[in-house]
């Protein structure tokens, strides 16, 4: 558990990452904020009052999934890397930025679920992240911090796998302008895509 | 520590979610709001505030419940199983997903403490963790994930045990339409259910 | 890392303690709320409007010593602790839900400072921590729960001091129906009284 | 894992701050509220209010960064200790306190940016941490708790970068009286500092 001299270990990195993404997925809920109701037990309005929080319930779902998708690929990102240099300790907390960051792109788009700007900001969220996190796969690849054992035709396909999410989300904040809720269907549609298949490979 | 292939231990896996349980179960107590007293030293009405702030600590008080005993078997389960596939790796994931909206619906009853729509969420979502975390047992089951010396009987055990839960909260939910208080009490009597039994097996 | 059956290690109770005091530890400085100040730029309306929250502020402080402290013996306390049983787990988790609930009446007494009911509730939240923990100590002596090398009149002696924090946190609640300020002046030294000590042990 | 008497291992109190570090980096986004907009669709108008939130946005930004260095910093440092004793203990308490604190002072400047006082309070948090992190590496040096390897030259080299924090920050608080933006600049420069040649250490 003690590193022996000042480097950084993966496992630091990888626990300190873990609390991080732990907690942007749980702080995500600290956004829906209880509907006041006119009469404390009316049903059908109660009833109401939930339906209007939709967009925030299911901003509350995209952000969790995607989340939980960075959370199991940087688990299997970080058991192919050896070590860890400064490159790839400050592209990682970029990473984190970002993602600490997307409670309040959630919140702003569940409020206001039909606008542009609240999905095209929730996107080029969504796509900084990406790139980032694609940057730490070059990066790594450059600076030959991958395990022996890692075929480089392995990370090229990562990296390329890397680039359909963020390509996705700016086509989704594109399309925003003309029809929001395709945007919605898209920021749905790729965090499944990256579930499933690193799900096959992690089975 | 250190993954050697891209597999995820159960290890990770339990850390990431001791964290989610670790921050939605202190959330909770977010939700309880310092009330607005007229006169800052006046006694008798700082006490009837903290009376009318009773159902929110008892929500904070059942949810805290609630999340501590999923800690409890959550452990416990994960001691059991020898490695976790993609499917367990999601099921968890959906659990988590539950466990981390509590927040919400705490919050939400603990306003309006009668209202059948506001139990019957709370229910909805205590239902559908229990199901989620049934679903990991059954699936580590069916696709041999426990360590060898697990008896098949015991994890039938706790799976019939599993159930009890989703139909008490279901019970409660549907309880909450005739008579709200009923539901309360159910939702303060399953966790102590499962909080003995898998105390006197942990003992 | 990787328990081998399904008893509980200290370990992992240890992990998710630590976990839960972070979080409560941290969310503390949430209760703070920014103040509204009529012109943006005027240095001593914003003076006066940091000074008007030095009870938030000094409520903060002695939250965090409270808690700091309690992380610091409950582990000397698991160091000492050979395995958990049921009981000890759950007088751990009792523990810990007094410990997420500071926040509240942290917040309650930083808004009212002078209230003997924000005051007493706080200092009742104190004490049954500090009955709680004692729990744990007398619990673990009775079901022989401590490392072979733990001398039974240490253990005494923990018992001992560990009941003057809540006899001094009781003598608080109660002076605060007379005189405010001497209650949050024990809230203050009780800690120092905690940190020193133990800390010339740690030594 | 466990240590095997009542010492403090470096370790925990590693993971300890790291969970505090975590989550305050993470906490940070919740004082970002959503604003609110007259018409929900209309994209100049939001655009408008993104960019009257750009201070609270780029506080957001500013804490993000000087947490992370710490957290980088912080980890260098015990990677160098031998041993915790209670003095590092306490010190590094105090640390985290202001550490913990930090999302107050970044909101209260954020939502007034060119107030003095609000810029005057954030430069003297940080320079507070710099100067508790400073007595850390000094503790640590006058009570022999580094790694026979680590040489003194090496530990009064980092001494004397730890004053450049606290002396950029004291300046960048004298220096909001006159000027605000300065201040803000200096913000963003003395993590940069920070981070660059410790990133070159340890790479």
């Amino acid at each position: 558990m003690k590193s022996s001299d000042s480097q950084f270990t993966t496992t630091r990195v990888e626990a300190f990452s873990d609390g991080v993404l732990a907690i942007a997925i749980t702080l995500l809920v600290l956004e829906i904020r209880v509907p006041h109701l006119e009469s404390p037990v009316d049903v059908p309005a109660t009833l109401s009052a939930l339906l209007a929080l939709s967009p925030k319930l299911a901003g509350f779902l995209l952000s969790f999934l995607f989340i939980a998708v960075f959370w199991v690929n940087h688990h299997r990102f970080f058991g192919l890397i050896r070590r860890v240099d400064a490159g790839l300790l400050w592209l990682n907390n970029l990473l984190l930025f970002l993602l600490c960051f997307i409670p309040f792109p959630t919140a702003f788009m569940g409020d206001y679920p039909n606008n542009p700007v609240t999905i095209g900001l929730f996107a080029l969220v969504l796509v900084l992240a990406g790139l980032a996190f694609n940057g730490m796969w070059r990066h790594a690849l450059t600076h030959r911090l991958y395990e022996e054992h890692v075929a480089p035709e392995m990370v090229q396909g990562a990296l390329r796998r890397g680039l359909v999410g963020p390509a996705a989300y700016a086509a989704a904040g594109l399309l925003a302008l003309a029809w929001p809720p395709a945007a919605w269907v898209i920021f749905l549609l790729v965090p499944l895509y990256y579930a499933l298949p690193s799900g096959r490979r992690t089975n």
